[in-house]
């Protein structure tokens, strides 16, 4: 006899694929559930069809989009392009509400050892955005990792020639961190990278 | 603007509905949808509704079922019945593969600061059960908290003059634990119900 019913262990099994949840977890999704009322339940399962139906990728920036375009293309300073890896980097940075310009996603970083190679990640599609004029500023904000630093340099060296100025967001201490617990690396680059005041 | 896309947002605030689940988490959540194959999503939002369509509660013992009454009340022993808080109780103990007789859920505990009286659980299905004979022992296994004891106590003092026998679940040290990290409570019960070996 199994322990649970096949509607509930068919349910646990679906949201067990959502990142970091285990058996025990999505039994408690799953219980939760089942107490909700019968419309809280469809607007549920509505949302998540919906956001399959609904959202896709600006053929501008390719970040998430109901429409062809995004907003943020459409309604923004374009002379500045910040490039990111993922679109939640977009709305990391969306929330802090000082960016007036617009993005470009790479939905991805060249990493070899994963086989990725720069034709996998969408930076043709920004050479062609520059090479269309009007862009003064390309800020490279991919992680400050490996993989991230290097598709940063590679995609610095590609668009130099275009006449267009390459900034990298600044890495060092985190604001409010303590030196004692920062890493050797990035208390090394705070060091070297330091300003004058 | 929005930092999230409406379909997005909507999803995000129905994952935040699920217990422990945060923004951000209902985040991580939405995107590793928006990733799902169409397939994928489809079979997702079908469970949750199929789960409030199909799953009921059990006319005998009240836990979760897809029929009238249950698998464990159909073919299980009838002669003890162990009495549970909540459904996923008796999914804790049925993960043992220990027990072979059936359960009663009481969907609840009598709890008067929270305005749960006796007539709020299923105290007189309970009941009714027994008195239907055929009953040897019932097990009080609600939570060892202060609203479990007194909910165990209260069915006991009904339960006893229709002749069955009750019995309440040990407490004392979990197996495995330290008793130095035993708190006080449960250290002297372990030692007050200490048995002869």
């Amino acid at each position: 006899m199994e322990v649970f019913i096949e509607p509930i262990g068919r349910l646990m099994n679906e949201f067990s694929k959502l990142p970091g949840v285990g058996k025990k977890t999505a039994q408690r999704y799953a219980y939760r559930v089942i107490n909700m009322s019968e419309a809280e339940a469809r607007a549920f399962a509505d949302a998540i069809v919906d956001v399959k139906r609904k959202v896709r990728f600006c053929k501008v920036c390719g970040n998430f989009t109901e429409n062809e375009v995004c907003d943020v293309c459409l309604n923004r300073d374009k002379s500045t392009i910040c490039v990111v890896k993922e679109p939640k980097d977009v709305v990391a940075l969306e929330k802090l509400h000082e960016y007036k310009g617009v993005y470009h996603v790479l939905h991805g970083v060249i990493d070899p050892m994963n086989g990725v190679s720069p034709n996998d990640i969408r930076i043709k599609e920004l050479l062609a955005r520059v090479a269309e004029g009007g862009v003064q500023e390309v800020i490279m904000a991919t992680n400050p990792d490996v993989e991230g630093e290097a598709t940063a340099m590679y995609i610095a060296k590609l668009l130099k020639p275009l006449g267009v100025t390459v900034t990298r967001i600044s890495r060092g201490v985190p604001v409010g961190s303590e030196l004692e617990y920062a890493d050797e690396a990035t208390l090394a680059r705070a060091l070297s990278e330091r300003k004058q005041i």
